[in-house]
């Protein structure tokens, strides 16, 4: 097996003496050693895929072990994974808190099916569909446990500030998912209370995600805040680029219908830009298609976001976002080598068109 | 103001040497210097009456700060003070610990309150009847994350057998609560898998603050053990005479309506084991009366409870727990005049008529 499909492989002194621990064979240069996103992803599903709750009661923890076979992409473990190999090879801990994040992350999404009466996620039943609501809540509940195992397996020297940064934000997401509630029952939202709900629904997982990994790496104080706020501005832009695609998306790429967030009124960075620069009589136009719904709802509101630019301004918004993610990304005191796998990534998914 | 009355008191030398350390006097004795439950409960609520999460999103965190303020008995946060001063002086970290528990608590409070679909608890609205579920999912959600962070306050050297003891009975909380709802829809519940459940969603949390404490306090590990089975023991014999109480109560000392549990068909340990041991035309006669709801239903229930001497086997059954809880706390390897608080609260517990 050669070291890049090991996930413990080690790069000790292999900065400078780039050479394979198995094989010895000296040609590989460190960035061949890198782990890119699709390599770790596959790893840590390999390493996610057991058991995690004990048997009984059946009726509890059946509920958790089907949703947390159901999948997903696994974006937040991986990117703790590439924030620790930022800095050094992946620690044991990194693999630890990875899992943590996970679970945690499956977790606010039982309960966020929960408030969102969402019937399904990732295309099957959500948990409280299937179990019921109070088997749902119970099974978000222990879940959320369990992420706090995974915690306290790390080294006791990096316990504190890992614990400090978790609970910090999940306080933060539970934060973002009220925030986001409370904006369906408001007549407007402003867009800067629409980016602070963002950057604690969204952003600050991910940027927590790499920040661990970081810790866990060695980075030092300053290597941390940095990789933290790639993180950041990365989710931000990540966020604007959802909205774009739902409204702006080619049909044939982007995987399920276009003008969904038109359609359920959902305030998203383009509905909210619209309304604030719009003229009186667009906004009024606007308003008065938005409440209504007619079958030709998404065509008349693209053309209002058309007619506002705000399709331009949405791809600037994001570019200046992604500018300030690789601003960080840059001033990271370590070779440009170990940079290139988030760049990539970074690169990836606010260029995707699905 | 006399050390008794101080949370951070310090007995250091002074259980040869009994002096007040503030005033030096030399009468007082060691068992005047231990606190009582009420004592400590007292400073515990006062320690504990401060706001405990941030203004905003007040439509969040309102909801938090509403549960806390509605009061309770703070029994568990005590035990773990209590546990603490059965082997030293209380420590700093056993008022975080103490908070990290009740705030637990609280949070199950408000997720069972959900599940239940209670509108009361402790005579006033819940917290989904007051704010909506969706909301009081996450203010349960974001109330335990508050617990870990009061644990990650302690000293580095407890943190990962505290965090441990903590996850584990949070999970066994969880898996209690589902028991819960589970003998709800069966036909019939076992006296032990009866047992199993109360042990799982009462005891278990009563036993690990009392252990959490000990640990705290230094104790050795053969000596939190016996903390964590006294504790045990004596939340079983609570629910006994919880139960015992429900059927058997004084009416005039109760304060709530006797024969609650007989009118809901709720299962309890005098219900399992009058089904357990009735003749089979009493058994017959039980499962008729419990199907109807006839205005003479908890009279004919508490006769057959009588003719099967179900009254007498709960008060046995009780003191048979009660007696071996105060066995584990004899093993206790410290002075007796330690163990003395804890005496009298267990006795009080299982001897309450309301």
């Amino acid at each position: 097996m050669h070291p890049k499909d090991r996930p413990y492989l080690s790069l000790k002194n292999r900065d400078l003496f780039p050479l394979c621990i198995l094989c010895g064979e000296k040609n590989l240069t460190l960035s061949s050693l890198m782990h890119s996103f699709e390599q770790l992803s596959e790893q840590f599903s390999k390493h996610f895929k057991h058991r995690h709750f004990p048997l009984q009661p059946a009726s509890l923890y059946d509920a958790n072990e089907y949703f947390l076979n159901v999948g997903g992409k696994r974006v937040r473990p991986v990117l703790c994974l590439m924030g620790n190999e930022l800095f050094d090879d992946i620690k044991p801990d990194a693999w630890e808190v990875a899992t943590a994040i996970e679970l945690f992350h499956n977790f606010t999404l039982i309960h966020d099916d929960i408030m969102d009466k969402a019937p399904l996620r990732r295309g099957v039943e959500t948990v409280h569909k299937k179990y019921g609501e109070s088997t749902a809540i119970l099974a978000g509940d222990v879940m959320q446990v369990a992420a706090y195992e995974h915690i306290n397996r790390i080294q006791i020297t990096f316990i504190h500030q890992v614990l400090a940064l978790f609970n910090n934000t999940a306080k933060e997401v539970c934060e973002g998912q009220q925030m986001d509630m409370d904006f369906e029952k408001q007549e407007t939202v402003g867009h800067e209370e629409y980016l602070k709900m963002i950057e604690l629904k969204t952003s600050v997982l991910l940027a927590a995600s790499l920040k661990m990994g970081a810790i866990l790496g060695g980075a030092g104080e300053r290597n941390q805040k940095l990789t933290y706020e790639f993180g950041r501005k990365l989710g931000l832009a990540f966020q604007v680029q959802d909205d774009y695609l739902d409204a702006f998306g080619d049909p044939d790429k982007f995987g399920k219908q276009v003008g969904g967030d038109i359609i359920s009124n959902k305030k998203t960075f383009l509905l909210i830009h619209a309304l604030e620069t719009a003229s009186s009589a667009q906004k009024k136009e606007l308003n008065r298609i938005i409440k209504g719904n007619h079958s030709d709802k998404v065509e008349k509101v693209l053309q209002l976001f058309r007619d506002c630019k705000v399709d331009d301004w949405a791809i600037k918004l994001k570019n200046n976002f992604l500018d300030e993610a690789f601003t960080h990304l840059e001033d990271i005191a370590v070779v440009s080598v170990r940079k290139q796998p988030l760049k990539d990534l970074a690169q990836f998914l606010v260029q995707r068109e699905h």
